[in-house]
């Protein structure tokens, strides 16, 4: 496995982890999960990505038995947890990064958890109805707490990203380090041209997520949605049209012949290429069966082989459906 | 019930408040107090004005057992005390916003309350014998123990409170978010003139108090002082002269007539003439019987009745008699 | 009792206050202790002085039993300590303010004194070989800790005072608010002179020691030294050349003469004339006996009989001895 | 015993102190270690040094048991640990100075020590991979918990300790106090030039290792490597090279004759060679038998016999050959 640091942290992830997004709860039991989790572990993932929100607090009561069960020393893996959405319907009580609800929602995710403390914890998407400042120094005191060692965004914009940095810096708190974007091969914008600038400015590191496009990018949607896949399933409609879009799905199959070429899936070419950009300090991916979680590991395998002529060619099928 | 935001901060409280003032262990019981609580809970109430001094700690014992009974979550309400009057007699027992009292005080609350922490906390009156920088500390102190989330201020004048924000923002402390003034149809001008500025500069938010002009708005006083009202009350002498001013009462006949054609009572104009004023977060209102609290949160239909044309017939009448 | 503001801070402190130092447990017990507490309380004294030295520590052991017999309100009283003699022999023991001896210091205090805070903590004397700065932040740190309410000095120069005021708020720290200096009739250029612009410029309070000058100001050292008094205690041998002087005893019998005039002793009209300076907060007093304790607050009734021809006859015998 | 403040901090220490490097656990045993500290200690020796390294973490279960079993006054010494190899395998386990590894090794530490907190904390060494504002939060936070008194560092460059100095200035944060560095005969460079600003500057102390130059300046490698040595032991081989270097070697033959004519050993006049530094705060030595602590203690009394005559002949057998 190859680790990279957190942008200019100290903290070193594993370019490829695993995270428990729409898999948890939903799709898998206790023991499918411990054991996915094992599996990556073996192979040197040390990062777990969780939310609050994920499976409605399950994925993280999911990840806290595994982690007891497994009983890893406590620095060599990497939890996190992101707070936004909330658990329950009222004013604070979701769609915030008021202090209100931030204070409250570290201390229940550390109890789902059975931790004392996570070690990223993420604004899961930007609140424009929250001054920044109110979230920075709520985030920063979940840190002098001992309840978090890192945090960062999620899907905030550079402008927003910058702003929290700059209060943090003004009022000698604790400067957020990371962001949790997008990336795959038809989202690009953000990482590439959005958040140019603060790699170098601010140090900025990404945890980037769905990697595959939420299955495009395995090329299941050629032929139509498949029984049981994401698309198929109800609370995640919002996905479907991506997801038969049909000039990307003809450009994954094209994205296959290369993969092809290169002895790899079109999932793990999808997956090394993220991993290939200098920024991107680890790849997320998600797993609910151990084959498809050790096929998503083979990608690493992947990841010298995209030499700059073939990343071009993944260019010119990949750039001009991207945003 | 409609939602407003606590000045610029992310915290959301009901446009309509519910507080203990006055009300709570001088006119009501236990269960009294737990079924206005709860019927304003259901009606969307989610914030609960107290006060240390309001019925001399009573006030909190009972409401802290209400919420107790009623077992809500903690993220679905916000409960206030405030800090100046204290409990007992002595140098730094009372009219203080020193230190000492401070910490002393908001522990005694929280035990009152059976909390362990309040959402607001307020300096009840400003304290000329204490520098504004001590409060400040002490104040953001509360908060950085975790004992309180935001806090901010009752009847301090805008140079007092901007001295506040001033000094917390130049020592990286918690600044104050908001403001509880006296707001009603003849006390006007704090909210509408001196705190103008405020607005834009620092964020502040307003939760006001006696909308009904300690009753004189609904009318009763207008053939004198009725039994057992606050004006009968001998600790409330202070309200007689006010509550039996025969120009204001000769005008709050004239503003029947106003309610009349709105299909409501004096009182719930009174009510929803604060709330129209978009800088108010929450118009705080009393009642120790259910008929009384429904009756004033019948005033949320009358706020989209208030055109242009109604507020300014309102002001001809009002505004000649108000400070 | 007149009670004065602790400098420009919101703490209010009897103008007369009840010191433990040379007394306790030297030369009284644990009844008596807790008489002469009792009686000053109730005449209104709020403030009580203790150090860690004072009698190695039987002095605050003598205090919180005491007070925890009298079972008042910890709002009605202020207690205070201070540090730098230490209490045992060696390098980080004893003769310094460093962080190490500080840190120890205070939590030995509150275990002997039976109290979760102090309300005034003291750097007993500047300590030349510990920075300032390092001094600051432990003396901060008590207070963010919650085990000291404010913090001061005892005999440092208005250079050294000035410069830890400054440190504190450069870095944000909690700032020294008062100071504790000899002063009496023979003793008065720190309190008049040097810290003369330390009053306005950064608010400095006073709670001033030895009325009595060690009680060469009673009168009883006039006929040589008496038997059990301080002057013939060998611990104390350093006072006798000063309690001796005999150009001072000779201006103590003409002080006597105005005393009498005043209806007055010598010693009440000394402790009075230190009460007079507007920037002494409280002058602290000793006393092993309950009459003695009576007798020394007799001299609140002095205090409006020193109109300022007084003031000019007590200048012109004291001044010339004065330092 | 002579004691020296440690830099321009207020803490005290001797000028020679005990340190458990390779000794603990390795050549040492619980009743040994125990001894050697009770007989430094009784000679005045107030500084003991560990490192979570040592030993693989032996090194502090050792002084732990020892410390807690002699019963000394917690004022009475000073310990120190040391955070940057780590104790296990993985990529934020070992060779770090980021926040997890930090924050999670204090509590290891302080759990072997069987301590509250320590005096000292250092890091072990730089870490390029991690920011320094990163490194000197942390180390701020583990003093602002209460877990250490005073950090600083060992083997940084000036620069770097510099840039952590400036950063917690200028984000009001714990500053590093003293650094931990070789020095002896053979190895000058920092202590004498590279740090020379520092001292002046920020006030930087100094704790040096290593006087005796890992056995080459006791004169015992001067016929070869002798059995049970430190050049004998495997996992020390890096030594090996430095201790049989010959002309170090015939320079030690030299020394040995300037202090047989000060009546020492070749030792004693190293280690007081190192003490005669007005910047060294304290010279670090080790032993494994009381007899060789004592002979190291002697050192104390060859430091007033190095005259500046004498000082000049050593520099001209050593300089040459010195880094």
């Amino acid at each position: 496995m190859e680790y990279r640091r957190l942008g200019r942290s100290g903290l070193q992830v594993s370019v490829l982890s695993y995270g428990s997004w729409v898999t948890y709860a939903n799709q898998i039991d206790t023991r499918a999960a411990r054991e996915c989790m094992a599996a990556a572990f073996d192979a040197g993932v040390n990062f777990f990505d969780n939310a609050e929100v994920y499976a409605a607090g399950q994925s993280e009561v999911l990840m806290g038995e595994a982690i007891k069960a497994l009983g890893w020393p406590r620095l060599s893996y990497v939890v996190s947890t992101k707070f936004y959405w909330g658990l329950s319907e009222g004013p604070n009580q979701k769609n915030t990064l008021n202090r209100k609800y931030l204070m409250h929602a570290i201390d229940g995710s550390l109890k789902r958890l059975q931790l004392d403390h996570v070690d990223l914890v993420f604004c899961h998407r930007p609140d424009a109805n929250t001054p920044i400042e109110e979230t920075v120094w709520a985030m920063s005191d979940m840190i002098r707490q001992g309840k978090a060692l890192y945090w960062g965004t999620s899907e905030w914009s550079a402008d927003e990203i910058r702003a929290a940095w700059e209060i943090a810096e003004r009022h000698h708190l604790h400067k957020p380090v990371m962001e949790q974007p997008q990336y795959h091969l038809f989202h690009r914008r953000r990482v590439e041209k959005e958040y140019a600038r603060l790699y170098e400015d601010i140090g900025l590191g990404l945890t980037t997520w769905s990697p595959l496009a939420s299955g495009l990018l395995t090329g299941k949607y050629r032929q139509g949605i498949p029984a049981g896949s994401r698309g198929s399933m109800e609370n995640l409609s919002f996905l479907r049209e991506q997801l038969t879009d049909p000039a990307k799905n003809e450009a994954v199959g094209r994205l296959e012949e290369i993969a092809r070429e290169l002895d790899a899936s079109v999932a793990q070419l999808a997956i090394a290429w993220c991993a290939r950009h200098p920024r991107v300090s680890t790849v997320i991916t998600g797993a609910s069966r151990l084959e498809q979680l050790r096929h998503n590991l083979g990608a690493l395998e992947v990841l010298p082989r995209l030499t700059p002529e073939v990343l071009e060619r993944i260019d010119e099928i990949s750039k001009p459906l991207a945003r």
